[in-house]
């Protein structure tokens, strides 16, 4: 409290990193200077920018770099586009929309869409690809608003998300968004060998069933097999050409549209003159067209009807007469009928309702007649039948990547002319687009094509042919080549972004074991990140079953639409005055709908990926704030714990607490030296022993100066105590005041610390050590004035004497006594603190005594057994001592308490009578000569006994007693209670703040 | 700010009401003077007790009234205890052990327990009984926690919960208790008339089934006609009588006591002889056994075999041979069991697995051989059959009441010598005994009883007798009537019970629609609430079943139960000074067990159930927290708000906020007037109005004097300030300070309001009205002292000129323009204001323009395109306009400026130099008349163009230039002010605090 602050170095020239101004170099700054004429705004001119240079200075910047300065390191890294550093020009249609319709469409629309109307029929179809849908449309809207809050920095969705959510969010946010899309690359490889080895060229397989019951896992192999071979190939594209993936966009778009268009075509066809695939039933099952040429029993050659393929492969022998036939084929009828009955044949209306099957379940056709005999295992190979077990919620996994792909337009922002235009409306548009054609694919599937063909997911009964493509017109190569190259393209380009992304995560540096993948070769491309990524997508393919992937990408895409949603949602309801999206169409109610349909889809599709998906999520959001990232690009959530704060704050003010709620709630006064270092640091121990009341903290200190001078001490000197608090294990606040006086200060902080209901109740002093040898009165006048100010502002009072000798936190007491002296009853106190102190490990095993001085009528007895009483009401254990004063004092101190007591009487009564004051003070003023030799004698005696019984305590609990009120006195009150404490190690004063803190009642 | 306090009326006499002293009266104290020796301490003597005086008082008080003051009214108006007012004088068997026991043992014991065995088997029994009983036992140890925390109040368990949870939960579960006391009320009564009815006179019945096949719609009519009855009876006895009632308690005691004792008794004679209750089986299904009277399908008369009773009843005619008997009476023969085989049978392993059945299942024995073929529909009435369809989580339901009951021993807290010893061995002592004796009763009902009888819950199958008192020796009658008057006492007792405690809970006043319910009649009877009890057991009753009445009382004391636990928890983990139980074998991980157990049980046994039990206490809550209960008796769960306040301000204590995070956080300084009264309310109104930023608003003021002597003013002012924001709905904090000086308690609130990451950093303040006519400079001076106050803590600052023009918050502007005047940038406050004030309904419709100052060399035609493009991106509406000014004024400030020049090119270089800070001072002041003839000029000329411009603006935002470095162009300066600002109706001048406040990065 003696620091004195210097002369000032300079007006507080206080500069912050602007977020508008890149670097303000001298030279444009002089330039500023000659036209000033604002003379009355000199002062701001000099230090801040005038406003026409700075808006010449925002626009030309904006228009060169595009990107928070924070990127343009990654920015400047990356060669491919510094080498071509094309200006921004890119519109809706070409930025954003098509780019988002191709990241939308995809495989799944191709090779599974029949499938999944077939298995859930049209209507719940319709409600899968509406939830989806529905979900990323509202998801949209909030990634809308985000991205048309400021200028979008090159780097996209993840960009937006971690920016606006902060580190901790984004980082996970970010690394669920690299995930999803890196097992997107493993789903589309898969669904490209799919087309592959099915539809394409079969005969390249290289592992083949054993026999025709083996069923999948043979497949499985050859899908793993290619799919390392084509994960290889595709990463080696990437490694050397990005350039060339991203010139064949347009041409895998192409494919996409071509593929849909002819889907449409085929379905307008199908009303006049349905294609040609007929399939072949025995009795109501479909059976495996390609192991058989004939759909019958029987075929004419020449004029023998002699049994068909068909017949030999149900029976044992080729000799009809003879062979031993499968039952069911006997007594059942072989039928054929068309796969795509057209349009305009009503097959909708078999189709409206699914048919959810078990696996190995075998396809039947419910209108058809069947006679019910269970056939021989052997012939199970001959039928189509289920390879997997179908139910909604799988449905609604597999078919959500479809849905995803909506942050393409987003993280093209970099290259549009206008992103707070294009992103929203292109983004929307492409979902709509994108929705009506799967709700249209979903009702033509269904009105087009046969029931069992549907479900038929590998065509097996239509030639092993697309099932899609049997309905596209003019030939079903179009969709197979088109839905194959459109594949292959999504693979190529999940494989280009995941390890950018990765790339952009690992260089923002929050997540420290990420920090490798952000380094690149020479030309910029991330060659660990996309090691990495290849290593995880490989997992990916291990799996080899597309419909195992989906949902597994699912549950990533849709975390990360969950986040996008709630930092919609949060700034919206938190107001935060930054939160002003050009984007109106937004509202908290879409984002938190959207909210909960991702979590909702999360849970439908999988609960248990579910939950490690969000225990990933969770992971990551907690290593990254363990790791304390401390990022400068802020983030909407703090606003959050703002208002928490807030809120906590307003609900508890309503006046003190009750006295069952007091804790003490300290102000610790220290003083610093010279240096602006903490003077006494036990203090600060002692506060943080007593902290087991678990109140309030807040630390001040004074410097002496002037406030306009001062301001760079103050931070200095508040950095030093918050250091020492955190050494000390003080978790609370640190408030240090300028004032010319350090007096005035001290009342300053008594007054006007805290906030709220979060006032101090307790002021902890330290004693003025050196007062006798100093000649300077104000050591222990400033003392005195402040016990005086804890009086009047009700606050109790602590004052810790030979506080270097306190414990530091490390010592355990392992035995001994905190003796207390209860001269007074001063609200409980003196009781309450002995209690608090043994909470903490230091004091955990010192006993409690308790003291009391017995006078003259007092029934020393029953005064002990009266206090042992009261301590087992107090639910406190102590051992209770009444000591009695011996006799001399005591008649001095009854002679004089004699003529005391008619003031004292009069006082409580006419407290409000002024007069009655004076004339005390006036009577005091006579008898102060009398009273200080009392009270010096008197002091004497109490320590003997004090001494005498607690010599050997670990600490002495007093109360202590309150300045003169005639200020004359104030120098032998001094004495008095260096008297009074005086042989004892560690005393601890104490005054009460004039409220009981302890009560015998629960 | 210009109020000087009064000298001081007194020293400070800040009187509590005391939590020990009961109204000191003045003849105790004065004794208490007459020895006083401790002359150090007379300061605290004349205000605070004497340690001997207050110890004898405390002691004796202590003795004579045994309650919290709060009680004593209660206790009073409770005629009956005033008349024997007998000294608290039970020990802990008397007073504790044997109530617990008796409120415990019940009904279920004897009518479902065997039922409960037989269906769930042994093994889920003993997990039933083992779930209840732990959830009681971890309860009663919490319960015993709070118990021993402090004197316990008469009043038991309620005023307990209350007192340590607060009004508001305190109520939610007072009525919760209520509710299931009254439920309880109810079961017992159906009880009673179960037993009544079935085994001891059935004939009594009024309402008989139509048929053999119409179940059970006739006995709960009867249920029903008898409960009211049976209840009107209770009520009337009640009514009159409530001492008998407790006279018989022992009585009732002593019937349980020999029922249990019976049943061991019949267990240990079972195994040398079993008791003969011959059961009658067809096939393997049970017969109802009073139907027929031989076991057979022939009895010998005399010589002939003639078909038995039980033959008629299958078949259609008596003659043998032609009758038409059932199917499965033909195939199936009879044979006759014994119900109890007898301890020493090993019946156990049958038993040991239940048998859950449904609705109407027809008991059958599982080892019997039986052709299973289907009997005839009418036949249905012969066999027993299961009432209602079972499952465990029923099961747990019907059972938890017999576990309830744990509170009857601190609820008679008042009358317990040592109610802190008492309470917890007593109650732990009787849920040890009771749950031993649940244990044994199910493996000894499980190994001594045959299945089919367990499950048989009337006694059909033994001639309609108790199953239990099968078993019983010597008599089933012990049980039946010992039983019958149990619950019957029991019954009583929840009657006698639950009015006091909705009495008590009425007398606590939280409830107000209550109130009535807390009068009584002239003898202390709450006669109405009484009649609330009897009408909502009557609920209970009507619907008649004991099953179903159950699971609804076993709902509320688990909510009970539940709170209770979460009371210990949490005063436990917030460590709460004041929670020092003497009962020390608690932990809030065993509370912590204890409420999820509760929560589990709920949930178990009725989901649906438990949402509306919570629902109810929820509303309770919320009815409680709205009415704004502010009780005097404090709650444990501040600690809480407590906890959440200080950890969210510790979350927030990072720094200062990133740009996008920046809310303008007000310090808005106040002018008090002399009569304490806030000067300029439109200064609140206006905070409320930018309160969209929704951070933080600490409103201060300055009251000039000593702090020592103005507590009081400070109190008082502080309340109406507060009064003040509550009318302008500015929610915040208030800080009033003392300070000799009003500009040094300025200096004090910009320091040191606000704690950690809650500070200000804007300050508002009012303009200094008068100042030209005053001739004290104090009225200036300490206004631009403030300025430069808040420049040196890097504050913004806002000074709303002619604040009384301001809107109401009542206004709304439906058109208008608030004009911003941007002609230095100042971190962008200008921009930002407009946008927040916008938020608020009264500025919603204006619109926002900003103008700019266009200069010698600038474009102004760019400058518009690029402050367009700039507001753009910043997201803000509003029209553009650049003003150019007129070109003397241009020339002569530039003139100026060039001069300028050098010095401030200097400047921020060199700003740690002290030495080029005093030669800047040097020159600038003999520059200053030049420089004051220019800003003067300047004023004027911008002044003109803002007039033009803006007259019709609704506000007129603009830069506030800073004061002069030098103190002697303070009057000059704040003549420019008034020059700059002369015209304008509404101007609020403007500076930032040296940071950027609004971003266009997202």
């Amino acid at each position: 409290m003696r620091f004195k602050c210097h002369p000032p170095s300079g007006h507080g020239n206080h500069k912050e990193d602007s977020p508008f101004l890149s670097s303000p170099d001298s030279a444009s700054k002089r330039n500023d200077y000659y036209d000033k004429n604002l003379a009355l705004f000199e002062e701001e001119l000099d230090i801040r920018p005038k406003v026409s240079s700075l808006l010449s200075r925002l626009v030309s910047y904006t228009n060169v770099t595009q990107g928070a300065k924070e990127h343009e390191e990654a920015e400047s890294a990356d060669a491919s586009r510094r080498q071509m550093p094309k200006s921004p020009n890119m519109g809706t249609l070409m930025g954003v929309y098509l780019p988002c319709l191709q990241n939308i469409f995809g495989v799944i629309l191709f090779l599974r869409l029949t499938w999944i109307v077939g298995t859930a029929g049209v209507v719940q179809s319709f409600l899968i690809v509406l939830m989806c849908c529905s979900c990323t449309m509202l998801t949209a809207i909030s990634m809308s608003a985000i991205a048309t809050n400021g200028v979008v920095p090159a780097g996209g969705a993840y960009f937006m998300i971690s920016r606006s959510l902060g580190p901790e969010f984004g980082g996970a946010v970010g690394l669920c968004f690299y995930l999803g899309t890196t097992f997107a690359a493993a789903m589309y490889i898969l669904g490209a060998i799919e087309i592959f080895l099915k539809y394409l060229i079969p005969q390249a397989a290289i592992f083949h069933p054993a026999d025709i019951h083996a069923g999948s896992g043979a497949m499985l192999n050859n899908m793993r097999v290619y799919g390392t071979i084509c994960l290889t190939l595709m990463a080696v594209v990437v490694f050397v050409g990005v350039k060339y993936v991203n010139k064949f966009a347009s041409l895998f778009l192409a494919c996409v549209i071509i593929s849909i268009v002819s889907i449409y075509a085929g379905a307008i066809k199908s009303i006049f003159h349905p294609p040609e695939f007929p399939i072949c039933m025995l009795g109501n099952r479909t059976l495996v067209r390609d192991l058989f040429d004939v759909c019958g029993k029987t075929v004419v050659v020449g004029n023998d009807t002699v049994p068909s393929q068909l017949w030999k492969n149900f029976c044992s022998s080729e000799n009809s007469s003879s062979a031993h036939c499968d039952e069911y084929f006997l007594q059942n009828n072989v039928t054929e009928i068309q796969s795509i009955p057209g349009l305009a044949s009503g097959i909708i209306k078999e189709n409206m309702w699914g048919d959810y099957m078990d696996k190995g379940q075998i396809l039947e056709k419910a209108s058809l007649s069947s006679v019910d005999v269970h056939g021989s295992m052997e012939t199970f190979g001959f039928y189509v039948s289920a390879d997997i077990a179908t139910s909604f919620t799988l449905l609604v996994g597999i078919f959500f990547p479809s849905a995803t792909g909506i942050m393409a337009g987003s993280n093209r922002s970099g290259d549009l002319r206008d992103a707070q235009k294009s992103i929203p409306i292109g983004t929307i548009l492409a979902i709509t687009t994108t929705s009506l054609v799967y709700f249209s694919s979903v009702v033509l599937f269904g009105a087009c094509i046969e029931g069992v063909v549907l479900r038929d997911k590998f065509g097996d009964a239509v030639s092993k042919n697309l099932v899609v493509g049997t309905l596209s017109w003019p030939s079903p190569w179009v969709i197979v080549i088109g839905s194959f190259f459109s594949t292959v393209g999504a693979g190529l380009q999940s494989l280009t972004g995941a390890p950018r992304l990765l790339q952009a995560i690992a260089k923002d540096n929050i997540i420290p074991f990420l920090r490798v993948f952000g380094h690149g070769k020479a030309n910029g491309e991330p060659t660990w990140a996309l090691l990495l990524t290849g290593l995880i997508a490989e997992l990916g393919i291990l799996i080899a079953s597309l419909d195992m992937v989906a949902p597994i990408l699912s549950m990533f895409f849709l975390m990360c639409y969950l986040f996008v949603n709630l930092a919609c949602a949060v700034q919206t309801l938190l107001r935060t005055p930054n939160w002003r999206p050009r984007f109106r169409y937004y509202h908290w109610a879409l984002s938190f709908l959207g909210m909960s349909m991702c979590l909702a889809l999360m849970f439908i599709s999988s609960w248990y990926y579910a939950i490690v998906a969000m225990g990933i999520a969770g992971m990551i959001y907690k290593y990254i704030e363990y790791q304390g990232a401390e990022k400068e690009w802020g983030d909407g959530i703090r606003g959050l714990s703002l208002s928490a704060a807030r809120y906590a704050l307003l609900r508890l003010e309503a006046g003190p607490p009750h006295t069952k709620n007091w804790r003490p709630q300290l102000l610790v006064l220290l003083k610093l030296d010279e240096d602006l270092h903490v003077k006494y640091p036990r203090m600060l121990t002692f506060a943080s022993q007593l902290k087991a009341g678990k109140g309030l903290t807040i630390v001040g200190s004074v410097i002496q100066g002037n406030f306009l001078e001062c301001y760079g001490e103050t931070q200095a000197s508040e950095q030093a105590i918050k250091n020492m608090m955190e050494i000390e294990r003080v978790k609370g606040f640190c408030q240090v005041v300028v004032a010319s006086k350090v007096r005035e200060g001290i009342a300053q902080l008594i007054q006007s610390c805290g906030l709220g209901g979060m006032k101090h109740n307790t002021v902890v002093m330290g004693w003025p050590y050196g007062w006798r040898q100093s000649e300077d009165p104000r050591a222990w006048k400033s003392f005195i004035n402040t016990v005086r100010c804890t009086t009047a502002a009700h606050l109790a009072l602590m004052v810790p004497k030979n506080v270097s000798f306190y414990p530091s936190n490390h010592e355990r007491f392992s035995d001994g006594y905190i003796d207390v002296w209860w001269i007074v009853h001063d609200g409980g106190m003196l009781m309450l603190l002995p209690f608090l102190l043994k909470q903490h490990k230091v004091w955990r095993k010192c006993k409690m005594r308790i003291f009391t001085v017995a006078q003259m009528d007092d029934n020393s007895i029953q005064m002990k057994k009266d206090l042992a009483t009261f301590l087992y009401q107090l639910r406190l254990e102590a051992e209770v001592e009444v000591v009695e004063m011996v006799s001399r004092t005591l008649s001095m101190g009854s002679l004089y308490s004699d003529e005391e007591e008619e003031t004292i009487e009069v006082l409580p009564e006419k407290t409000q009578m002024t007069w009655t004051n004076e004339k005390i003070e006036a009577e005091r003023r006579n008898r102060s000569k009398q009273e200080q030799e009392l009270e010096c004698h008197h002091s004497v005696k109490l320590n003997e006994v004090i001494v005498n019984k607690s010599h050997d305590a670990r600490l002495v609990l007093l109360n202590m007693p309150g300045p003169p009120r005639n200020p004359e006195g104030d120098e032998n009150y001094m004495e008095f209670l260096e008297v009074l404490t005086e042989g004892l190690e560690r005393v601890l004063l104490v005054r009460g703040g004039g409220r009981e803190v302890i009560t015998i009642y629960s």
